[in-house]
């Protein structure tokens, strides 16, 4: 029913279109014009409903297949969105980051408090988005992982710093900064099935730590033309990434992340329909990024 | 055999010693341990469990005339100081506010960068503390009224402005703004009885909106040290607050400020045992310091 609704072709898989994200940012901009920011709302748009919306995508995907039902994984979608977006808000102030996604960053085009605000104010509306949602299941979990995306980054300000080349620690700083909203949309697409959390929050974290040791990459090689977005601030910040961690063995990690990725597709072997979808959204989605970001050549 | 515990003596009500309050700044500490902060804890001290202890003080003290588990109100208390203690730390970096509690702000002393991270890990952290707290209820309660205070923040900084004399709109902001965190607080000092929950929500917003604009006094005609805090900044960034709404007319925001804390009193007659607790948290708590902050001669 779900893939004559979506429009994929027979032997194609669960196809995520266009009107599944359409409905992601609608919940979203519904959302917000539902608190006091609505008459601003036009000023911000690309700050909270724009991107890649690679994490609602996996949502999307692997849910579909997995036989999640489709108001749960908008609403999950939606929730893990607006806690990137805060993310990269609060981000964009910290990196004195001029631009995201193409354009100034709303600290930029607005202001700091402006920034931190509205960053506060989407963190709460995205737990609340999921209030009900699973009895609660899903709220609780966002409020864990968010908080350890919180404390990753958290760390990596106040504690780690790259005084030493301690590839462990960067590896961990990765997975639980952002391995941590990979792993809550991949847990939210498997749905309430106690036996698939483990091995879909395991999946969801290798790929989030894999896409972030991308990241580094780009911010230390790419052109800020490449993604949008200001880069070199890792190095400025002498921040313990893959790159600082590693002094600049940019082979071994484009091998990590290769591998990061491979075996997150088998963990997910007891569950075929699901496992196909990861498959399909890692070829289609997330490793065009990849490649794009850390990619020989490439960035 | 709370009164017991806390030795309170007879006739004197309930009691919210040391002890309790030292439980709560545990749970928080606690809280924070778990975290990759855990090194620099000593650091921060001030900044996450310092201070008047004012909305912790409301859920003890009447929560426990009213009947609700201890274990329920030190959480819920805990959370609501978490949540504080994330706003003084966003609001000092908005406002530039160089002290706090008597010492440099956590921004001063650290960075903007670590202000901000460690104020959103304390959002999550508040939320986790009431896992599993009456169901669900309590999470749920505080994601809604923490995202109305920043709301209302948002609001103050991004909508609203200082340039007309609109005292509705200015009492709205107050009772978002601080008004719901002390709903919060005195919704879960009545417990998970649905009878007691509207009233005490409202008399915690008026006791709270009181608070605000006792704040807005001190802000406008205060001396720093009265309380430890940079004040000033209302003025400077044109903040729509009672000062700037009523054209400075300080007699008049007093006489509010009387009238929400006698009728939250009023709205408590059902429940004898928890009106005569708050009249005391009134006396002992609350009272002294809006008199600090509003009292005539006083500021």
């Amino acid at each position: 029913m779900y893939m004559t609704r979506t429009g994929a072709l027979p032997g194609k898989g669960i196809a995520v279109t266009q009107v599944d994200f359409d409905a992601v940012r609608g919940l979203i901009i519904e959302s917000l014009r539902a608190t006091s920011l609505a008459p601003v709302i036009d000023d911000m748009s690309e700050s909270v409903g724009g991107g890649k919306m690679l994490r609602a995508g996996l949502t999307l995907k692997v849910g579909a297949a997995s036989g999640t039902p489709r108001d749960t994984l908008l609403r999950a979608a939606a929730a893990i969105e607006m806690v990137h977006a805060a993310s990269l808000l609060h981000d964009d102030v910290i990196d004195v980051g001029v631009l995201r996604r193409g354009a100034h960053s709303f600290w930029k085009k607005k202001s700091v408090s402006g920034a931190i605000l509205l960053g506060d104010l989407m963190i709460c509306r995205a737990m609340q988005m999921l209030d009900g949602v699973e009895n609660g299941r899903l709220s609780g979990l966002l409020i864990r992982l968010a908080g350890e995306m919180c404390d990753a980054e958290a760390e990596q300000e106040l504690v780690a710093r790259a005084t030493g080349k301690d590839w462990e620690k960067c590896v961990s700083l990765a997975r639980r900064k952002t391995g941590s909203l990979f792993a809550f949309a991949a847990v939210a697409a498997g749905g309430p099935d106690d036996n698939r959390s483990e091995a879909f929050t395991e999946a969801g974290y290798r790929i989030g730590t894999a896409y972030q040791l991308a990241d580094d990459i780009m911010d230390a090689c790419g052109k800020s033309a490449g993604d949008g977005k200001a880069l070199g601030s890792d190095a400025r910040k002498e921040k313990l990434t893959s790159i600082s961690a590693s002094g600049g063995a940019v082979v071994q990690i484009r091998q990590c992340i290769q591998d990061y990725c491979t075996t997150s597709v088998t963990l997910l072997a007891p569950w075929p329909a699901s496992q196909q979808a990861w498959k399909e959204y890692l070829q289609t989605n997330l490793s065009p990024v990849i490649q794009r970001f850390a990619g020989e050549g490439s960035p």
